[in-house]
């Protein structure tokens, strides 16, 4: 059922927002938060961001002149309600669907969308980018940054607002403090925020009528002042924005239409510049369910409207983020030295988990990827064995961490890359595709990929043996396999892999959960005619030389098959053979990996069927590889038959 | 002619200078100075950093118990004195010669180096790892980091801020402020310096004597006292470090001994902390030519110790870094959409002479990377056309931009990659070795490598075209072969190559500035009776599918050589090979690329040497490959000669 939503009904565009009655803007607002909560309710997704900054969406959108104006949302998952504002609302019930909206901001959706996003603590970055763009063509209009306070533990952030002062009056960066990323806000700065708004009230629009508007700059006041008494005169004191070059206006309500509208239009009309804008909101706002469960309802699956049941279809076998979380907990209890990190993800990475039972030994470092790596090689130079979980498409954001200050020194720290491969409804921002390729080309590193959640757990334990040089263990989104876990993990021996079926013409070497489409695929081969080995290489480096030798002796056709992009793991198999002469016979081979496209968001099965690495795509390879017909027959056999 | 140092001989390790009488310390930094001067006049190699801390080494190492307590150098560059007092004195005129010291940290060469650097800004994590597990394992040792204030522009160190108070009392981070990082200092950051600096008096021993030490923490005062309480106390008012959580203590004139040691004593002492201790220094004090030319003493080569004059040997050809900046000027003229970007290496990637022409159009945005690249980004989407010149080994710190705010979005940023290849004297750290792997495999990327300047000059002038997609040119360190540069640049076909030399039996196909050894080991082959085609592929990305393929079919071997890690070039071509059934029969294959170790430090040409990337290495290659002793003889042919 849908709310009734007669002003919304009228709105298509930002344009139609600005007609509408200034008195009339709350209504929007409600109105735009009904319709969210219904739209969220069919399609699942980012949720608690969105409601917490409805008020803000209307009110900038209002104000500001989008979308000549440019307005950039930080990560992009609070951005369902700025969508619905923009012409996407007949497609809002699409979102993270094949097909549909992308969860985030996207710029070809919508010229609404400026910039596009996924991971956080991007957007200054961005707005800066065009508002120096302006600046330099001379052009009036403004770059607004929607950052929350989560991302603002990320470097990336900071380093932004250290050039700010490039742009002048042109950026705007609003912090949308909710006191909640993903996780607990956690480090210094978020406590720093806390205490701004312990010792300061709430500016409202009185306030700026009768006591601030004569110290803002002109236009606002007839008088000139110097950018410093500006700063220091609108806020209560020099803040540590003010240190970095903004003008600090707030804290404001960011749920009061009538303290936020007023307040933008001055910041809008501002001659001084950059300023910071700190706005306070509760994330999920007005969502019944919100409140008790603020961590559950980040992101969701389908949920009843009434009774907030969410409708997830009950797992056939755990998760592979719980099964790293259980292992890891396994190792800890036995190894004092195992201490783990994360980057903002405890619940995302299953270490919530290991937190509640070794909260000495857990470090959530906040959005801070980079010093997540560092900091846990400084943990393995003391002799501890770091276990560092970040998400594959979020380890990007460590590279060099993970080169400079882990491979080169071979400091022991285990990286655990969970969302490894494709993520599904996330989409291309978030696809776990190029770890094996930037990581196996780093000398001395281990890199593991686990074909099932009991191989997870024997690669966890295996990485806590490795002392000597970092290693790392992928593994993907979702469900397991199904496949009984070891009660006592096996140490794996460090670069062998292992036969899993045995045939004679075709040798399937998988790396990672493709295996069980390599098993089916094997079988079908089998059928035509087609004798076909499937081997699980478990690790992309170092290689298991001798296994490849004896599968390219053995076979026809080689085929290698992994969840990542080119330039991993089939790249480094194929160099082996060549290096060794074994390409300069007769033995074909065939690298199965992702396209060379950033995919679309959609289900995972759905994303792999399109790339080709399910089962019918490795048969139609080895059938096009061998030269066969859809039967298996050579030409010569169709011909005769 | 070395200096006396009869106080400095008597010390080779922080032990001994323990012993020294407290009076004598400034002498030692005289000596330690001096030695410091005739060593780089006989090596070359940085030397204002370290100059500039003389003071500072002495009585960290004094007042503190190195190696139990973690004493962790930023970057690395400035240890020179460090080095030298810790047992590496006899070995320091090796600095930056194969099998000498390294330039750098280096956790193999010493107990004292606790951890390696070469990039900057890694210091406080690395030492916030090593604080925590002393906390962890219930150990008194401290970690101090000294960090440059240049080096608090990049987003790690901020991020390491927000997490320092994990640590308590056992992390000390010294700001060396210097007011010179390698460049200028930009930003924020460094004016909110020069504030505090301008705003407050140095803290002096007398003043701790008399007015601070009653509001220091026990053991130092009786009383015990609330930690806001000494924040507050001991500076002259809250800093934003304060704010991040640290102690600000400062600031501190750390040339003088008197005011260094007993300032450091109470650090070391205090209960509670992290504390940040802000130190004034001045980079390249004490040597009698160093204040007319800070920037050009950063790092020098060899020089007369009396004279300062520097031995450079006179170039054959330009180097890259000019060439490109020629090229980019002279394509700027003509277009006013283009603009630059430098993270804090304006005169390392030679955009320093483009922003003297285009002030308004060059942007230092401090050792900044991952601003850089997104800062890139928001330009490219007002139709600016963004170079953002990083060397190959900076430009992993900005990977999760190139990635997800460049590629996903085909924002046209052009990547002009500096230090491509091995660079030499810098070492591992600062390799250029993983950029063709990790940009490849991004969907829609142009990857272009240089094989000469004057393909450089064409490669700048293409970039510029490319208006729908990132691209990059990647380009060594040194000087070009001496090519005539063209004077109207060539507009190069995306993904196209091209023949240097034709031959029947062997093809090299080379990525980048091999491409004059692989006409050398042509000649040679040719000698050998294997007549040699030489190509330049000129594209990484998109490969030139004909001219692989035309080679393939008119070849016995076909040999990809690149200045680059595996996963790169050479996989590309090879996956390229295998997928067309090319590989299927008889070709032999070949990828030639740096080898599987972080190669020490040497001069480029022996490193190349010893990964087999020179003439001498393609001829061996390709001999074995096909089967023949060093005269080129087939076995037969030997047998019967």
């Amino acid at each position: 059922m849908r709310p009734e939503t007669p002003l919304l009904d009228r709105i298509n565009t930002p344009k139609d927002l600005r007609d509408v009655k200034r008195d009339d803007l709350q209504r929007v607002a409600d109105e735009l938060r009904a319709e969210m909560i219904s739209a969220v309710s069919v399609t699942g997704g980012h949720f608690g961001a969105g409601l917490g900054v409805v008020e803000l969406t209307v009110a900038l959108h209002y104000v500001f002149n989008t979308p000549e104006d440019r307005l950039i949302w930080d990560v992009g998952h609070q951005a369902y309600p700025h969508k619905i504002l923009t012409g996407r609302r007949d497609r809002i019930r699409s979102i993270r669907q094949g097909g549909g909206l992308s969860p985030f901001t996207k710029r070809s959706e919508s010229e609404y969308d400026p910039f596009g996003a996924g991971h956080s603590s991007t957007s200054i970055s961005a707005a800066l980018g065009m508002a120096v763009a302006n600046k330099l063509a001379d052009k009036p209009g403004k770059a607004i940054a929607v950052i929350g306070d989560g991302a603002m533990s990320a470097g990336m952030a900071y380093e932004a607002m250290n050039n700010a002062y490039e742009a002048g009056n042109r950026l705007i960066v609003i912090l949308n403090d909710n006191d909640m990323s993903i996780a607990p806000a956690v480090g210094s700065m978020s406590a720093y925020l806390a205490r701004i708004l312990s010792s300061r009230s709430f500016l409202s629009f009185r306030e700026f009528g009768k006591k601030l508007i004569a110290k803002l700059p002109k236009p606002l006041a007839v008088t000139a002042r110097r950018a410093e008494e500006y700063a220091r005169g609108i806020a209560t004191g020099g803040t540590l924005f003010d240190e970095l070059g903004f003008y600090y206006v707030g804290p404001i309500d960011g749920h009061n239409m009538e303290h936020l509208l007023p307040v933008l239009e001055n910041v809008r009309d501002a001659d001084e510049g950059p300023i910071l804008v700190h706005v306070v909101t509760e994330k999920g706002r007005g969502h019944p369910f919100e409140a008790a469960h603020v961590e559950k309802y980040h992101a969701v699956p389908q949920f009843d409207v009434v009774t907030g049941e969410q409708k997830k279809s009950a797992p056939k076998a755990p998760s592979y983020t719980n099964v790293f979380a259980k292992a890891l907990i396994a190792a800890a209890e036995k190894d004092d030295k195992i201490v783990a990190i994360t980057a903002a993800m405890p619940s995302g990475t299953g270490l919530d988990k290991f937190a509640a039972q070794f909260p000495d030994r857990s470090f959530d470092v906040g959005i801070a990827e980079q010093h997540a790596v560092t900091f846990a090689a400084g943990l393995a130079t003391e002799g501890y064995k770091p276990f560092c979980a970040i998400y594959s498409t979020f380890l990007q954001r460590a590279y060099d961490q993970v080169v400079h200050d882990a491979a080169v020194q071979k400091l022991p720290v285990r990286f655990m890359i969970d969302r490894a491969g494709l993520v599904g409804a996330d989409g291309p921002t978030h696809a776990g595709s190029f770890d094996v390729g930037f990581l196996t080309n780093l000398p001395g590193m281990v890199v593991m990929a686990a074909a099932d959640e009991a191989e997870l757990v024997n690669m966890v334990a295996t990485a806590a043996t490795i002392d000597d040089r970092p290693s790392a263990v992928r593994y993907p989104r979702g469900e397991g396999v199904g496949v009984a876990l070891p009660e006592v993990p096996e140490i794996l021996e460090i670069g062998k892999g292992r036969i899993v079926r045995e045939g004679s013409k075709i040798a399937i070497l998988s790396l990672g959960t493709r295996l069980a489409e390599a098993l089916k695929a094997a079988d079908e081969l089998e059928a035509r005619g087609l004798s076909t080995t499937v081997a699980d290489a478990r690790f992309a480096k170092p290689l298991d030389h001798a296994l490849i030798r004896d599968l390219a002796a053995s076979h026809d056709l080689l085929i290698t098959i992994e969840e990542g992009s080119i330039g991993g793991f089939g790249a480094h198999v194929m160099d082996f053979l060549a290096e060794e002469g074994i390409l300069d016979g007769n033995l074909k081979v065939r690298a199965m990996k992702l396209p060379d496209t950033f995919q679309d968001h959609d289900k995972p099965e759905t994303m792999y069927a399109d790339a080709g690495l399910d089962a019918a795509g490795i048969v139609s390879t080895v059938l096009k590889a061998m030269g066969r017909n859809d039967l298996g027959q050579s030409a010569a056999e169709a011909a005769s038959a």
